[in-house]
């Protein structure tokens, strides 16, 4: 399946906070074919540094999609039935508007002039392309991570439009604990001079404190029984002959690439956007917020998942319960920590596919 | 009780790479006196960033010890009845030799030229202080994180000295995550263009990427439910109107306090000493290690410690037991993760306590 990606321009979008950007352009791929009725169509939302890239072969670069395992004919999200959609996150670094893009008003990178956005924010975009691909409602929106955040904020912000969702391996909001894995990666990133305030689009950029962030990231999303299978405590040998554990070659391997592809400022803008999402805020409880969805929710996670730990899953299922929602919960026994909901094909496709199934069948 | 440091100069130590310090110098505390027989004796070790102050009230400075809730007249380590030592570590930065120790042989800081320590050169530098001292043998060896390190491995270096140990919040060895944590705080002060290869002793000196490395630190010492109960989501203005997650400025403040007063290339030795212990290598099972041990161990754990799991403290009482040892194991119910070892000391003290009195009657 060789896939391009498509992309549309707003003329605008409106901000929570009060800010508008204009113009806005979001990328989106799709995969398998709208029906008709417009009613087979399935919202993918991608974690932190995903992009639109979600399944099959990329024609401009040959890459594999990240959910690959789970999209395409016969599987999970099966395109022989759906019409699949993922598009990138507003304030991302893969196509869609975020700070590395060219301020209208300046004619310059954003940098960190880019505007504060929400997990909302990113919702009303994805909200305007649906609209604008004429879906009036969406059989399922899934994701995993901060896609989860998305997920449980589409509940929110257009209850009528989804006929299902599903959250996996993710919370209605950041504990204490993932903030601060974040404000450490914000940290490295700003102590690293060539930061220079977020104004590096020309000059080297800083990819040190990029890469550090990305460092802590990665070892948040392993397990420990997953880091030791992999690594254990085996030693790679060097070039000059020295030698490091294969855990530390792996770290500085992984998050070169990662710094390759990746914008500093995203990082920021997204890990605020992250942190600050608080779906029971300014409400009396998590429930209420739930109250207006009518659709049917498949809640995921996953046994060694530290980072979103099973915990804040069933948090969203109880106040799913409490508002006598159709909620199914399962977690899913695994040893890769957070990275299982892109690794953990088998079950999560049997769950999937039964929940999509018996959801397009009550149409 | 108002307590002065002391040093002693040795005129050199053997490491165990093949090199040699010379001179080196060791700083040390002691509480209580030593009885006739030289019986009473009881070594405290630090963990990574602690210093020979374990206990009272600094004469230079007016602090108060790491371990003041543990150690002096009636409590834990009984004042009144032991002779408490506790030295700073090789390789450290308040007081011991280290990187920022003058090199003889150039009249100017070690900096990364400081020679490759490990924990076993460490505890031979303990042994050198305690033979010093004329004491022949410790009433008992106790320490936490990677004080534990070192009390384990006083029992393979010196099997006939201890009459007991109490390795607490331990490990035989690093997991590969307690390896990735450490070496993303290395890379971070490396990243730091004023780490200047370790040469910045007449510089301003990495502070940023060294507050980086310890923030991940602070978290890692937490856990989950205590930044939750300490932090939540709570919020605290700044001065310039804006605001940040609570958490956000805790570690900030943190570990600006930290930065005055450790040494970036004391936190590179010394992490690699610790990721580099391994006390079964090189032999059949980590009991052929403890054989030759002739004393009693006390393994304490925490249940929230996640850094130091209590896995790693049962594989220790494993291998004792394998051997026949005399060794009891408590896992101590907590919410404040690996910092629970200095925070838990109502339940330590109890245990503490008998182990040292049923141990001094035993001799």
């Amino acid at each position: 399946m060789i896939v391009d990606c498509q992309n549309v321009e707003f003329s605008e979008l409106q901000l929570d906070s009060g800010e508008k950007i204009s113009p806005v352009t979001v990328v989106y791929e799709s995969y398998g074919e709208l029906n008709e009725e417009r009613s087979n169509a399935v919202l993918v939302l991608h974690a932190f540094s995903g992009t639109a890239h979600a399944a099959g072969v990329s024609h401009a670069d040959g890459s594999t999609g990240w959910w690959e395992n789970m999209i395409g004919p016969g599987k999970a999200f099966d395109t022989d039935k759906y019409f699949v959609l993922c598009s990138n996150v507003l304030g991302g670094c893969s196509g869609t508007t975020g700070p590395g893009s060219t301020n209208p008003e300046t004619g310059k990178p954003y940098g960190l002039e880019f505007p504060f956005v929400t997990i909302a924010d990113m919702v009303r975009l994805q909200k305007a392309l649906v609209d604008h691909l004429g879906i009036t409602k969406l059989l399922s929106v899934a994701g995993g991570s901060m896609g989860g955040l998305q997920v449980l904020q589409w509940t929110v912000s257009y209850p009528d439009m989804c006929a299902s969702v599903i959250p996996i391996a993710t919370t209605h909001r950041h504990s204490a604990q993932q903030i601060a894995f974040n404000e450490v990666g914000r940290q490295a990133i700003m102590a690293d001079p060539d930061f220079a305030g977020g104004d590096y689009y020309s000059g080297p950029g800083p990819d040190r404190g990029l890469s550090v962030a990305r460092m802590i990231g990665h070892i948040t999303y392993m397990s420990d029984d997953s880091m030791r299978e992999k690594f254990g405590r085996r030693r790679r040998q060097l070039k000059d002959q020295s030698s490091v554990f294969e855990v530390e070659s792996y770290l500085r391997y992984r998050s070169g690439q990662f710094v390759e592809r990746f914008d500093a400022n995203s990082y920021i803008v997204i890990s605020r956007a992250m942190d600050t999402f608080d779906l029971g805020r300014d409400r009396a409880s998590l429930g209420d917020a739930f109250e207006p969805f009518g659709g049917r929710t498949l809640v995921i996670s996953f046994t060694s998942d530290w980072l979103y730990p099973s915990y804040q899953s069933q948090e969203i299922v109880r106040a799913l319960r409490g508002r006598v929602k159709d909620v199914a919960y399962v977690e899913l026994p695994s040893s890769y920590g957070h990275d299982a909901f892109l690794i953990e094909a088998g079950e999560q496709t049997d769950l999937v596919r039964g929940f999509l199934a018996s959801t397009f069948k009550k149409l």
